[in-house]
């Protein structure tokens, strides 16, 4: 069977191979994941509790209008019910804003090496990706993207605050700047899934307005990966947009509940929050025990410098032949830095051990 | 902001409304879910146990491969684990379906008034759906459905075997035999959501051609709706050019897991279709008390003659009424009937109950 001329001309590559492929391929039953930026923390404990006991209704379709849970982000976000749009992770967000908004050989903008799911999208609805390169001090170059966003008439500007992989955060000012700088064509995709770990304060505004989506998640601060579950804050007209083609049942029926709990238990996201700033500064020190750097990061992750990319490249298969698992960006200019998730104080022991070993290694080899 | 083009076009239309939504609008705090076909038997408590373990650790991402799960199922469907492709449902997968292989502008072919989600997806993806009507037994006409895929070229032909909402089941020498009578271009969906109802030995044999998708869900006689999870039997090919833009990573970590433990339930299974065919029973009896008549039905859920569309509505309307939710077919020639999903003998006298109470008010009101 002949595909559509869009999906024959896709390379047939995988944006991320997870861990459990990783562990197929070694022959190893566990892995330390600091790879995924999953929480360490788990779900809250009240999410828990109300997932039990709504397990025997799996048999029952979850609300195709996420209706509860949405009148409670409504009242975390002060907006209406109209302009949330709850879907199956930000990565649903994503492609239900690109498959709206961008044409077959429309353009798409964002940062070079970002997190690759929207690229993936461009590139599957029949898009065309222009990028520009991070800074050298690992942020978004907001002038370069707006330019770009004006030279291409781009129908979707990307950008993710804080970024991942970098871990850049853009304080409200500086984005507003930029969101005003955008050509009145161009619809910015602002990718919130780490907000939750930044001082709420120095977030961009609520704003509902045509040309903004935010998409949120419940995947990192909330300890929900494995449920899929996230949504878009944007105006009723672009969700309704977006009600025209999303799977009308596409929700789990227990992520829409463990959210909502998730949601009421401010306690348990407070802890993870300081948790995470905790494994953060634990993996600065580590860096400067080992006399590197880390970017500067408001996520629950951190990126260390090893150097240069093959420098980061081999420390990150020789962590994983010690059963630790991470990732690293895959662009310069922070191809030179390795990735890891924030962890439990057990699970950063031993990513810190792995570490030391793998550079005393290298410093074997290097100098023998 | 301006949409694309294809999604400007589209309808602001939600394809089924829900029991929570009619639930809010009547302000009622329970109804008799009749409506959705969903297992009142419930998922096998292999799985929920399986689940309830599992919950724990919901903030890890599934597998994107799925792949404990599809080793499962190509054991069970004595194929390979890559010609097998695990999505959020069969309405996922007939999103990838549709995406993958109807151009916009492109033609896709079904019976009118079957399962809309397929239309749904046709039109999302910018295609055209041509339809022929349901014969006058309510089973698919395969001759017409043939025939116009040859006169309009079409891309995919879809067909559910055994239908929603008619409940209509074709062997299997009749479905291959449709199969081969398609033109060359066009790729047959066969939708089999209700197949684990159905005799094994009347199915159409596993086939891995390239024009042939099959799509099986967990949503019915597994009891996991709300849990999101089906799949795709086809070849190796087609699963990668669908590979190529699905979610990677959209499936929901617990409904893999809780689908492979109800896969290894085959005492639960036996159970579910056995009560099922009780419940289908006890429908034909309660027409028959009523004096009018029901489909064959292969499903989980029979169509009750009402005698008119009109009729056919007013009843539907009158038992939500009573607190139960059904659904009725919307085109014609089964829109004279009404269409009630195999309850719980609990479930089922409630709906009872309500029929003949409805019917009764019809005829005080028929003949003062």
């Amino acid at each position: 069977m002949r595909a559509t001329r869009v999906i024959e001309a896709l390379p047939a590559n995988t944006p991320f191979v997870g861990p459990e492929r990783l562990m197929r391929e070694t022959g190893r039953s566990e892995l330390v994941r600091l790879g995924a930026n999953e929480s360490p923390f788990g779900p809250s404990p009240r999410a828990i509790a109300a997932m039990t006991s709504e397990l025997e209704r799996l048999a029952w379709y979850g609300d195709p209008d996420s209706y509860a849970l949405r009148e409670a982000l409504a009242a975390r976000h002060a907006c209406g019910v109209e302009q949330i749009l709850v879907a199956s992770g930000i990565d649903d967000v994503m492609g239900l804003c690109v498959r709206a908004f961008v044409e077959i050989g429309g353009i798409a903008v964002a940062t070079r090496g970002t997190y690759p799911t929207f690229a993936y999208h461009v590139a599957g609805y029949g898009g065309r990706l222009e990028t520009v390169p991070y800074t050298n001090e690992g942020a978004a170059d907001l002038e370069a993207l707006s330019a770009l966003a004006h030279r291409t008439r781009a129908s979707v500007v990307y950008l993710a605050n804080p970024d991942n992989p970098s871990g850049a955060f853009i304080d409200r000012d500086r984005i507003a700047a930029f969101y005003e700088s955008l050509p009145d064509e161009s619809l910015l995709l602002l990718d919130e899934a780490y907000a939750d770990f930044a001082d709420p304060g120095q977030l961009l505004e609520p704003r509902f307005e045509e040309r903004l989506v935010r998409a949120r998640t419940f995947s990192k601060a909330y300890g929900l990966a494995g449920a899929r579950i996230g949504y878009a804050l944007t105006t009723q007209h672009n969700a309704e947009l977006f009600e025209r083609v999303r799977l009308q049942y596409g929700v789990n029926r227990n992520a829409q509940i463990g959210a909502l709990a998730a949601l009421g238990d401010e306690d348990h996201l407070a802890w993870v929050i300081s948790e995470t700033a905790s494994a953060r500064a634990s993996y600065e020190a580590l860096a400067h025990e080992l006399g590197t750097a880390v970017l500067p990061s408001r996520t629950n992750f951190v990126c260390i410098d090893m150097g240069n990319a093959a420098q980061a490249t081999w420390v990150m298969n020789e962590l994983l032949e010690r059963g630790v698992w991470i990732r690293k960006p895959g662009a310069p200019p922070l191809d030179r830095y390795i990735r890891v998730s924030a962890g439990t104080a057990e699970m950063r022991e031993a990513f810190a051990a792995a570490l030391r070993d793998v550079l005393a290694t290298r410093r074997s080899v290097a100098t023998p």
